[in-house]
This record gives C-alpha cells, structure tokens and sequence, in this order.
C-alpha cells in the first residue's frame, strides 16, 4: 500500500488548549460521557464518494485537486488506490466506518451492467482482504440512481419499464455487497425520484412504483440475511423541481401509506434539511418521535445559499440540539456519515485533514455540550414542568382520550376564561444554552 | 339594510372586450364548461375576516381603510352592519358562499366565553334572517384559535389544559354555527399549532393532544347532524415559526397515523403552498392523488417575499393549473374562498370590487383554458404515451407487484444497458400552454 | 457544411391558432409594433456555450445529449463542427446573433494560454468566413475567467498576482476577437469574483483590482477600435457564496464608485434577478432609470429553487413587463441573449428548437403585449395622475430643490392633518394587464 | 418614580460560572479588552419600542405582555410612565442609551401635528429632568414615517407633495428632539419607501424626492447645531414589496449618486441582513471598507423564516464576526441598538430583563472571542500571506494602476500557465475559530 499521506502525522487528542492543526480539540474516544465512551456514541463514517472521489469540479468550473491516487481515473487500478487511500485516511483519523454507492467503488461501464457488477465483487473481495484485522468496516450502502442518464427521468419513479430493471438490479447487487462488507444500514436517496414539471408526470404512478421498488428490496434483503436497517434520505429538491422525499415528515407519511414503516427509518441530512425550509433539529426531532430517527449525515449548508453545498459541519450550535436529540433518542442504529466535501479552493490533500478534523471536533463538542445540557436539567426541566397541567385532573382525561367536547366545553363555560398558560421563556432558555456552551 | 356600495353598480359579464372596470371579462356564471355551468365550477366564497375585518393594519402601520360600516366596531351593532355589507356585496358580485372564524362574526368578550358564545347565536339568527329567500350560504366556518392570548402557547397543542378545554368549547360551538348556517364544511388551520423553539416544546405530547381534539370534533360534529368534510388547512410557519401542518404532504400523514383520514381533506391555499417552497398545483396535486383534495382557499403570495401576503390571486398559469388538478379530481367538496385581502395602499371601497372581480376572472380564466388543455389533449395525451410501457409486459407486472428484484435483474442482464427512456419534452409542452393561454 | 438538424424544418410563423410544434405563433419577424419591426425590437441571440455546449450534465449526473456533432470533442474539428452547427440552427430560426466565452469556442489548452490563442484566431476566421455573406453576427463576447482551477480564488479579485496575469490576457484577447467578429458588447460575468468566506478575504483590494481590471479593458478596448458597450452581468451568488456584482443597483453604484459608468452598462438576467430576490422587472427598471439598461440574457429560474436553472422563458408575465422597460428605455444597444438550456431530459436536437420556439414566442408575445399596454395608456395615465402634486406649487418646489424642512414643515402646521394621498389601486391594474393579456 | 421592576434585582457580573438567572456571566462593563473597557466597546442601547411599547401583537393575534405601567396608553400620564420604567430598567441593567421614534416617545394626535409636536416638548423637558445627574443619554432619534396611514404610498417617496410636508415637519421636530437630548446620531429607516408593484410607481421621481428630503435634513440639522452622523439603515423589504434601501452596498451607491455620503453612515441591523440575503458581517464588511460603519441594531432573525423577527441576538458566530469588523472599523461613531423584541410568549417583565441579559452577554462573548482572534492572529496573518504578491513585482503594479493588459498579458503569454493561487484553507480557518470560541 502506498502512502498518500505520508506528510499528515497521526491526528490524536490534545485537548482544547492545544493550536497544533493536526490534533483533536474535542474528540477524545476514549472519554466517557454518559456511560459510553465518545468513539461509541459517535460511530463517525467516511463518505467514499466526497472523500476519494469530489476533485471541486462544479457547475461554473472543473476540478482543483487531485484525486487520482497515482493511477488514471475510470480504471480499477484507480479503484483500488482509492481504498488504500481511503483505508490509510481512516487509519490517520480512527474512523471505523464508510459508506458508499456502487459507482464510488468502481467505475461504471456505460454498456454492461454484468460488467460494471463483476468490479463490484472485484473490489469488495478486495476492501474485504485490505481490512482484515483492522476494526473499519462498512456503515452502509447504496445504489447511486440518479448520475446515469438512463435515470433522467427518474429510478423507481421511471417512465421506462427497462430503465425499471436496471434500478432493481443495482439496488439488489448494492445489498449484496452491502451485506458482504457487514453494512449496518442501506439507504434510499432519491435522487431523481421526483419531477421537474407536473406537466409531463403521473405523480400517483410514480409513487406507487417507488413504494414496490421498496417493497422488493426488503423482500430481498431479508433473503440474503440483511438485517440491519434500511433508510430514506429525505431532501426537498435538487436535482429534482420536487423531490418525493421532501423532509423526515413526507418521507414517514409515505412509509406508513405503503407499509415500509417497520423496515426503514430515517437518514436525516443537515443540508436536506435546511434545504427544505427546516432546521436540522427538527429533522432528527420528528424522526425521533415517531422512532424512526436511523441515521445521520454529517454536513452544513449555508443558510443564505439555496443549494446542496455539503459543507463540513463548523456549527456547534447545530451539532450540540442534533446530539441532544440523538443522545434523547438512545443513539442510532447507523453512524456520523461526513457527506461533505472540502471547498473548492480547499484542493490540497492537507485541506481533507483539516476538515474532518474540524467537523469530528464539531460533533464531539456538540456530545459535550448536549450531555451537559442533559446533565444541567434546566432545559428539560423547563420542558416538564410546562406540561405538567396534563399530568392529573382534566388534564390526564385529555392525554387519555377519556373526554369529549361536551365535557371540556363545560369546563370552560364554568371557567370563563382560562389563567396565562404561563411565558414560554425562550430567551431565558437561549441564555442558558449559552452559557453552557461557552463556560469552557 | 343600508346600501354601504351604492355607487357601485351590479357587477354584470361583459366580455374580454369590454374595458368597464364595474365588468367581469371571463367570468360568466351562465357558461357550460364540460357539461357544468361556470358558477357551478367555482362556489366563489367571500372570506368574512378580510372583506369585512381587514382595515389595511401591517406590523408597521395602523389602517388605511374604514371599516366600521357605520358602527362602533366591538359592538353587536358593528356586527349586524357587517352582516349587512357582506350581503350586499356578495350580491353585487354574485358570490354565493362566505366562510368565517367565530371572532370575525362577533366581538370576543375578553371575560367570558359564555358571552361571545350568546353574541354567535343571535349573529347566526340575523344572518339566517337576511339570507332568508337569497341563494347565500355558508361554505364553511372554523373557529380562531390563533388570535386570543390564551393561545400564545397553542390550542390543541397548548402546554395549559384550562386553555384546551377553550379550544374545546370554541370548537364546539363553532361546528355548532356551521351546521346552523348550513356549511358544507369545517376548518382547522393550526395558526399557534407548532412551535416558536424546541428548547420549549415537547412536539409529541403536542401532536397527540391535536388529534385527539380532532377526534373529539368529528364525534361532536356528527354526533349534531354535520355531514360535510372536516379540513385541514396546511400552512408551515408563520405565525410560529413551524407550524405541525406544514404542507398537504405532512397533513395528510399526519390524518394517516391518527385514523383521522376517512372524516378530513385538504384546503389547499395558494400562498400558504409557496410558503412551503412548493407551488400551489403541487399541493393541489398531492391532495388530489391521495383522494383528498377538499377546498380552497384561493389567494396568491409574492415569490419575492417570506411571508403569508394574501394576495388576490392574479396570476393566470397558477390559476389554470390550479383548476386542472380540481377538474381532474371531479370538482371540490367545498370552494373557493378569498382568503386575500386589498394591499394597503388599496383603501377604498371601490379596491374591494376591483379585487373581487380582478380575481373572479382570474379563476374562470383558470377553468377556460384548463377545459381547453384537458380538450386539446397534447399536454394528457403526452402523460398516457409517457408512462405506456406500464401497460403491459414486465411493466404491468411492476404495477401488480407480481414481480422480484431477482428477476428484474435478470432482465437487467440480459438487456446490459436500457434504451433511452425518453424526453420529457417540457419546452415543448410549455408551449403548447402558452399556445392554448394566448391563443384569445 | 453538414446538415445536422436536416430532420427540422425551417421554423416559419404561422400565427396563433397554429398547432404546428415547428412554427411560430406569436414571432412574426416583419410585423411592425410601435413604428419598427419586431425583429428589430428583439434582436435575439443564441449563447453558444448553452446550446452547443451543454450536455445535460449536472452535479448530480452525467450529460444526457450528444453535442458531438459528429466530432471528438476537445479538437479543433469540434469546435468547427459546433460553428458549423450553430449557423445552421440559426438560420433555422432566423436568429442573428451569437453570443460566446472564449473557451466556448475553442478548447483549452491547458498548458499554454498561448495555444489557446492561436486556436481562437483560427476559430474566428472560421466562423467569419461561415458567416460571410450572411446577416449572422456577433452579439458580444466574454473571456470565461470561472471554469479554470486557476481562477479558484477569483479572477480580476484573485489573491495570486500571477493569475491576475492570465485574466488580464483572456479579456485582451477576448476583446480583440469580439472587435474581429463584429461584437456590439462585451461582458463582464463575475462568476468568481467574490468570496466563499470573509474568514480568508480581504474584501476591499479584490475589488479595487475588479476595478483596475476593468479600466485597463476599457483603455485597451478603446485603442483596439472597440465602440461598443461594456456589461456588468449582476449575479449575488453562485458559484461563489457571495458574487460582488449582486444586483443592478450594487453593480451600478460600483461603476460609479470607480470612475467607469461611462463605459459600462448592465446586462440583465432574468434568473439572476430572482435570485437577488428581486423581479426581473425590477432589476431592468433599476437599470434604465440609471441609464444603464444595455443588454439582456433571455431566460428565467424556478421561484421555488435556489440556483441559476437558466430555464428557457415561458413567463408571459415576466416577458410583457420586461418589455415594457425595454421600450420605455428606448431598446437596448445590446440584444435578448437566450442563456437557457434544456432540461436535463430534453435530451434531443428536437427539444433544442421546441426551446428556442418557445422562448422566441414568449418575448414576442412580451413585445405585443407591452406594446399594448403603451397604446392601452391606462398604466401610464394612472401613474402620472398619480404623481400630478408635483407638477406645481409646493410640490414643483421639492422636486426642484427650492424649498427647506422649515418652508414644508410650515405648511404641515397650517394643514395639521394631509388629505389621503389615494388608493394605489393595485388589483385595478393587475386586472387591467390580465384584460390586456388575455383578450387574445 | 414607581417601581415597575422592584422583584427584579440590580444586574451584575458573576463571570461565566454563575446559574444566577439574573447576572451577568460575561457582560464585565469594566474588563479591558484591546485598551479599552468592555462598557466603551459596547454602548448599548434601549429600542423605546420594543422594549417599552411592544406587547406581542403580531398579524395572526393580540398583545399577550402588558405594557400599560399603571397608566392609560395613548396618554401622556402613560408616555411618562414610559419614560420612568424605560430609566429603570436601563439603570438595573447599566444600560446608557436609548433610541426612539417620535411616536414612541409620544401619542400621536390623529388630526393636528402641531398637538403631536407640543407633547415632544414637553416628553423631552420630562426625560432631560429624569436623567439629570445620570449618564444615561440618546444614542439616536427617529421619525417613524411609515405607521401612520398617510404615508400608505411612502414618506420621501410619496406620490403626494402634501404628505411630503408632513414627512420633512416630523424630521425636522425630531432633529431637533435629537439634538435637545444630546443624539449621537439621527437614523433613517425607509419602512415605506419603496413600492408594492411597479405597475403603480414612478422609481426615479421617488428615488430623488428621498435624496431632497435627506439634503434638506442635512442641512437643518447642521443649522441647529447636529454635528453627529446621519445613519441610512438599509432594509430589503417589509412592509413594502421592494424597499429602495435594499443593502449596505445599494444605500451606499444612493448616497455617492445623490452627495449625501459626506453626512451619512449605515446603521446596520442583523435581521435585515439576513432578508437581503446577506450574513451581518457582509453588511457590516461592506460599510467598513466605504468607511460608513456608523451603528448597529442588534438582533438576530430566524434563517428559516422570511419576516422581520428581531429577536435577541443569541448566536455567538454571529456576534464575534461583528464585532470582529467593529473592531477593525475602530469602533462605532453609534452604538449597540437593541432592536429586539421577546417572543410572544415570553410575556412578562422577568422576560424584558432575560432578554437583555442573553443579548448583552451575547455580543460581550462576541467582543471578548473578536479579540481573541485578532490577538491570536492566526486568521489576519493568513489573509496577509494570501495576498502577499500584491506587495512587489507585477503584483505592486496592478495596485499602482502602473500596468496595461499588453503587459499584463505578455507576463501570461511568458509563464504559459500560472502556478496554483494556493489553498483557501477554509475549513482549517473554520476549526480556528472553533477552538477560540470553545475554549473557555
């Protein structure tokens, strides 16, 4: 194996006073918080795909940094010098987990699909022999159906019957490598599962041919002894003018309509979730509830910006209300996916480094401080105590489904008029939220 | 009954050729349209709180127009003025329907719900009387649950269980009134229904207590002899800054998981949909397909600002594409409301009847060239041609869930790569609208 | 010359109740409208990097159409081929115009910006000697300073005075071959010029060199023989999170602020203007009032996606108003350049010309309507009554700056209370330009 | 005086450690920081309105906060009792300034100015008597031009010469008013200059008529002896559609197009960034390099929501990269205005004073961890080693204007090809920030 990364040393804890750039502030795996150690509470993964494969080419320009590995790209020498450099990447970090679609792992060949299917078992036989002995292993998978043109026009949601095929037959070979590598989880992003125009779409039709699509792959990942979760990745739009799963509240609406709901769960992104007009607590907030909060995909958007920028995540305030969610959840059953990519002018081999530098000490601070903020009890005990006229009398009746319209009509007819159901104290509760963030 | 429009004449149909502003150009009740008259098309309803309330008030200034009908405004005299000026100006417009909050129909007594309660019978007696022998009705009724302090923690979803049993008793004698008035249906528009943060909220709890007074209403509301659908009116924030309904996607989840689906449907407002980044055919078209396209609240926002500008809807491609979905789904239970109200600047009198009627010819507009899309057959006939290879083959085995990933992928194999699937032609079948909308 | 659209036929207009997909129903290029011919009015140009250029590729796939003309692409023979497969498109349509970036119309060397001129010396030769004897030209020209890795930290605002080199040799060059083709304009697209961050900028120098840049390509323009407009193309973000040109009144007050407003004026996109937040109306009315209008990038984006979608336009609404500025300020000294692409699955050489007819039928229809809305006189007559205070007495002297707050405030203490200053009568006019618009 | 506030103890430091609810953790008036007391850094202010005249009332309900202080509003007994509560919780906080409008500080009389205009007199002789012997002073005054219906078509802006009248009578009396309590600045917010449709108005005249009416304020002002700056406080919109203030960069351009940038400086306010789509410290960037950072209203808004929120300033990002500029700016010639208001259901006194110990705290965090970066100098030394080939050579010359593109191009023409601008460093940057915000 060559080493890519010979001039980055091995990035270790030193704690937050320390200004050496390749150490950890924050993310020290060993501590433990609230019975577990960090490493556990925050299973991070690499995204194959931002990590080995993004070179900054967008939309306006073409790639700044170098990402052939010293082999030529679309080549399966190129495909294996991605899993020596993403294995020794990981190794640098202590990140136990990746994740990929098919199409990170081996180029695709625009003629065959058996073609492209035999470099699937080619490489996963030898991501399989690289990591033999080490603890990296596969957080999840997934079928990339939206980059090849015959998707245009959509995946499950295809006009094409024989476009449909090709969409089962990538999702059926994804969760047999998935299962090979002993993912935890597979995941549906759909990314053009959606419209550009309700001129030309039978919105019903494509719906109902997603959910069968769905339906298949449970069927056929049970049968091959998958049994982790599967996961939707919810996200309004883009590529898409609307994308079927718009947010957590969408996506969980369509699982329980169609009878997916005790199979799959949720992959909340942030940048998805900003994207559709929500904040990233919230997202994992209603997955929670409705106990289907899986997965998380580790990033930030720009809120001034209205596309997918995938940034790494910067925002402690953000990852301190995602972690007091996922902690209030009891964890998840997937991972810290970093699907984000370095800026475009972040186009050197040092730049990777920093930024998962950055975003596991953002995550790691983010464990801290909602453990804190758990510990502290103002919040939650605000919370309690605000709904405590529920816990007895008319209250409880309400909670029970013991009452009817009648009965709470008359009690306020008797009442006339309620007392003040008291200030919400939000600025109160912002200033402490503060103040345990920034005590050091 | 005093005449407050006397200087405007009897709106009456003139053409597109007429330049009398006192004239609809499109909207001739009397036409057939796909074997239906216009005004059978379109229940036209005049929104009592903005025709009758609004006064131009905005966050930042006092009112521009009067009101006061030539009453103290808080009186019952006030009210029965407002009684009589709505009359009068649904018949000059023809408008057959009105839908109301309780507080737009009364003064709320700060002191005592049983007060307000007595105003609303004898309000509902006055209307009954001066609609005696008039084809006026009620398309609806809801009560405010948004605007009295009380609720500033929510209604349903309020922390306080005194201040549920008034959401409880507003409910309750609002069905009342609706079912007095003859509606044929009533609304729930969750204004104070989410949450300013989540440092406060317990959004579970919250959910649960709404659809437990959704069920309360259903039973009350047939336990008198209401046979009309109940609504949910889907908006995502403002005032809060989430609101639990955020989109018809949401809503009709959310109906899903409380066994709340068989007694709702949707009323779809325009600007409420692009509040939620969709368009106003979108939510119209989710509603549709799901079976639960009920009413509308028709108005149109500003795709240039955040928040709820209640517009009248002049906008000619939403409205066309609007009326397609609603004559896909066989017409609406309920109507279409103006929920809009005159710009401020817009102060007299006179603006109420160009509003009126500016938005009145915008929907039959609408309903003129959807019959003629729907007649010219291109933009349908491209739908059917696009998804045909569904229709038999391994694509009706896809549509009868009679199939496997295994053997999709197999057919997969065999093909190696799928033939294009197709354009989607969308510059194309833009054109044709332009072409049918401009064509005179 | 090859025939590559040999299956089109040439695009004639046929009037609107033609149903013909290969005519145009409202493009009648010799009809005079206000005293000259529309094809005058609306001196269209095709953008060459969209329409032979672009592929469909997008962040999220690869491309879906084959802009190869029967080439390789990234020869000169393809860069041929796209000349000769450009006039043939045009003339097709009878388009006149053309518009380019350098590295449209040769490719690249990306060793040697010294190949890179020689080709595009070969290049112009080419096209002029293609174009001789036509009526073909060229629109304006523009050196694409975003696409190469080594504008990644801006162009003109780069932080490498080595880079600041080769933007300056683009925009010489590209000078020389807009002069060479005939060029009436030449663009200044800020798709770099900007900031990710303010974390690593320094703001004040990048701009000061924008500025010096620009002064060196008016000196240097000028002494080549250049007599044209220069254009400032506002965008507020993307690529970058902040572009510094982001609106017409930003770029506006910058000429301003350094000396250049002599020599520039904007070229408007209507996709731009909707992410600034602003209409497309707005962006042109800002621009003529400053006597600044100069040209136009024909298209429109999707008010509900935050990115440049360059859509073609098929807003009527948006087509009408914008010719309204159009002819309020005269015409423009540039022309209507259709920087709009295909939808990803419009895939086809047939969707390129069903694009362009449709895009050519909405300005058309604009420059009718808007001329419509002049003759009609009720907008304009409307507007200047309402102003009509200031044609006299107290309100001459304030728009002749002869008077003081003393004097005015005087007068509003003899008053004490000012007359309604009257209804802005909004929904009056909206009715008014639907009548217009609608009546066929 | 009454106590309006006696439950609520004197504010005091307690340093980052307290959970006292009423200390303050990091807001140490006497700490130096950079040479200066932390008190000098950040003279804050009271926003009379929100803070004495706000009571919860939003579009969608009523006033939930009581704001009577013992007395009838819209009497001058309840002006007074303002002014009384408004010392007292200055004093409890160690507040200084305050901000006002006219209307504020008084009822106004419905029908006569010149009744208006006495009781200014006599609510300013009340509050010179009042703070006599305090240190409590104006920050700045106001005319609110935008309440009151007779500015429904704008203030500068309006269509009628005689409400023109009115808008320069109240600038004028609040000039004056200004400078009779010892003003440091007189702001300019134009809530209704600007239009809800171009269909009605005529830009330019507008735009001028603004720029008179800002002439003559100049010039009065300095005749009575103002010599403090004049502040524009750029807004994009709200209440109207477009509001002619969009930015910092569009109200700079206005005042060098009309002479005004002499007199004037920007007052900056967070919210209003973020609806133009900017961060704070873009906007407050960009009027530092014009040399027109003059003050600052602080509050924060809600990324996800499209309205004015003007809640208080909670984030710490945001209010360390403000004041970052602050500092670099060299302070203010204003202050720190609290134009924040409690959320609705924050609706008692203890909430006032919550809310300011959260704001205040918050920009003393963001004061102290701006000069921990600027100390730490690890970002200022990156930005100047980024632009380092600026200072000699050919780099020297761009800045110099010494060079032509002939030149500049034979450099490129010689190198080929540049070398790499080097890497932005973006996220390595971001973790910096990081680590000195949460290190304690």
């Amino acid at each position: 194996m060559s080493e890519f990364f010979k001039n980055i040393p091995q990035i270790k804890f030193e704690g937050k006073d320390s200004k050496n750039p390749w150490a950890f502030k924050y993310y020290n795996p060993e501590l433990t918080i609230m019975g577990k150690k960090m490493s556990e509470h925050l299973p991070f993964a690499m995204a194959w795909w931002h990590n080995l494969g993004a070179n900054g080419v967008d939309m306006f320009g073409s790639g700044t940094a170098d990402k052939s590995f010293g082999q030529t790209p679309g080549t399966m020498e190129h495909a294996k010098a991605k899993v020596d450099a993403g294995i020794e990447f990981m190794k640098k970090l202590g990140i136990k987990y990746y994740c990929w679609h098919d199409v990170d792992l081996v180029p695709e060949d625009p003629n065959d699909i058996n073609v492209t299917n035999k470099r699937l078992d080619e490489i996963s036989d030898y991501i399989l022999e690289k990591t033999k002995g080490t603890d990296i292993k596969c957080l999840w998978g997934t079928a990339n159906m939206f980059g090849n043109p015959r998707f245009m026009n959509g995946a499950g949601s295809t006009n094409s019957a024989d476009v449909y095929c090709f969409a089962a037959a990538q999702v059926k070979k994804a969760l047999e490598i998935t299962v090979k590598l002993g993912g935890r989880g597979y995941v549906f992003w759909g990314g053009r599962e959606g419209y550009e125009t309700l001129l030309n779409t039978d919105v019903k039709l494509e719906q109902e041919n997603i959910a069968n699509l769905m339906h298949m792959a449970v069927d056929y990942g049970r049968s091959i002894g998958f049994k982790g979760d599967f996961y939707i990745e919810p996200k309004p739009k883009e590529p898409m003018s609307h994308q079927y799963d718009f947010d957590a509240a969408t996506a969980i609406g369509f699982l329980r309509q169609y009878g997916l709901d005790k199979d799959f769960k949720m992959n909340i992104e942030a940048n998805h979730a900003s994207l559709a007009n929500h904040t990233f607590q919230h997202e994992l907030c209603i997955s929670r509830i409705n106990g289907m909060l899986g997965s998380v995909d580790a990033n930030q958007g720009n809120p001034i910006l209205g596309w997918d920028t995938d940034n790494f995540p910067w925002n402690v305030y953000d990852a301190t209300l995602a972690m007091y969610e996922v902690l209030k959840a009891g964890g998840l059953t997937g991972g810290f996916n970093f699907d984000s990519k370095n800026r475009r002018p972040s186009n050197t081999f040092e730049d990777m480094f920093h930024a998962y530098i950055m975003g596991m000490d953002t995550f790691a601070l983010g464990l801290i401080k909602a453990a804190e903020i758990i510990e502290d009890g103002r919040i939650d005990g605000f919370i309690k105590e605000k709904y405590s006229s529920y816990e007895s009398g008319i209250g409880k009746k309400i909670r029970d489904k013991q009452t009817t319209l009648e009965e709470l009509a008359a009690r306020a007819a008797e009442m006339k008029k309620p007392s003040d159901p008291g200030s919400g104290r939000e600025e109160y509760l912002e200033g402490v939220v503060n103040n345990i963030l920034f005590r050091g």
